[in-house]
């Protein structure tokens, strides 16, 4: 008899999808909300966490940290300060380190958190502007950092990260005028490949605009469960 | 009969370094030395080239450049005015794009190259701090330029990046002053991941440390041929 065999090879991309749903899952049972924070390399992702988290933080609203790096912890030592659940997952174990952070790295690190202890959970995503917009890790939205040191091409050059947000930050605004960096330019780019995405200009140096930051974190898990944030 | 079938399932990166061996003897064939670039998104390589590669150039070193973009070619029209041969490699037709160069996607821009009209050809990577570190390509040497505004951990939190290249370019030193940074503990994090790696301090807006810098590159071929670099 001739046997045919079919052998359904899936996309990597949907094994993630589906383990992001059921990180999802988890998270909704938990009832807390999530925000993938990503970034390139030095935009300023853990100070803008220090500036926002610090003090007292995010009134009435419980927050963790999960912060992914490809090796050491520096970024989780930096937090340790602000006396919040905060967890390092490394990516090393991949080839050389993996450049992002996927719905099953994220899975592997929630028995380390205590999720019903908290209302929100940010997880800052490894230093990359391409990959980590690819990978769902069962967030309630994505926030990415742009750094005005790192030009106003960005958004042409790097279009699917800052379609992916519902919230761009431009960060380091205080060097402004140090740099080449018309914000016109750069708004009128963000705005050609995501049109009406909600921006926020920001210097975690100075602190400048941080206190609007900190009010769209503290107000998330409302508008998470009014179902306004995807 | 009990038949045992083996499979040997090839390791990507050794698929890669086939092919960047392939590239190597090509590259040799027509004399043309290699030469890898790459650096974090916004870290100033494009800028760089044109400073490097502006005006005279690299005087008597007939130079081309392959531009590595996710999509667009921005950085390929910015350097257009120097009416030398540039190229440009999109990734994105890999999913949502990919996040470095490898050997095939380069050798499938050779056929495009003027290689026996070159004696240098410097390859622009995507804006990654990760995984561009693991794949070769076939070059000479690898070179890596860090921005001060990313901040002086970078070392630390990408050490194969730092830890793969014979060059590091410590970038927008302008900024020095208006970005918390302080050279001695890059120098110091840098030597501790890489010991010994040869660094240049440079400013590609104010061309500082560019002619220096310049003539690296105008002495690469003559370094590589005397088999100097790697």
């Amino acid at each position: 008899m001739h046997r045919v065999r079919v052998r359904i090879v899936e996309d990597a991309l949907d094994a993630n999808n589906t383990i992001a749903r059921a990180n999802r899952d988890d998270f909704d049972r938990a009832g807390v909300t999530v925000a993938n924070l990503m970034g390139a390399p030095g935009a300023g992702k853990t100070t803008l966490l220090e500036r926002v988290l610090g003090h007292h933080g995010l009134e009435g609203v419980r927050t963790g940290v999960l912060e992914g790096d490809v090796q050491g912890s520096l970024d989780a030592d930096r937090l340790a300060h602000l006396h919040i659940p905060v967890v390092q997952l490394n990516t090393d174990g991949g080839f050389g380190g993996e450049c992002h952070l996927d719905a099953n790295m994220v899975r592997s690190a929630l028995p380390a958190l205590p999720l019903d202890e908290l209302d929100l959970l940010i997880i800052e995503n490894v230093g990359n502007l391409v990959c980590p917009a690819e990978f769902r890790v069962g967030e309630d939205a994505r926030i990415m950092v742009s750094s005005v040191a790192e030009g106003e091409d960005k958004p042409l050059k790097y279009p699917l990260m800052f379609r992916a947000c519902e919230l761009v930050i431009v960060n380091k605004i205080d060097l402004l005028g140090h740099v080449d960096f018309d914000m016109d330019h750069f708004l009128h780019h963000l705005d050609a490949v995501h049109p009406g995405v909600e921006h926020m200009l920001v210097s975690a140096r100075t602190g400048e605009g941080v206190d609007e930051l900190r009010a769209w974190f503290a107000a998330l898990p409302e508008r998470a469960h009014a179902g306004a944030a995807v």
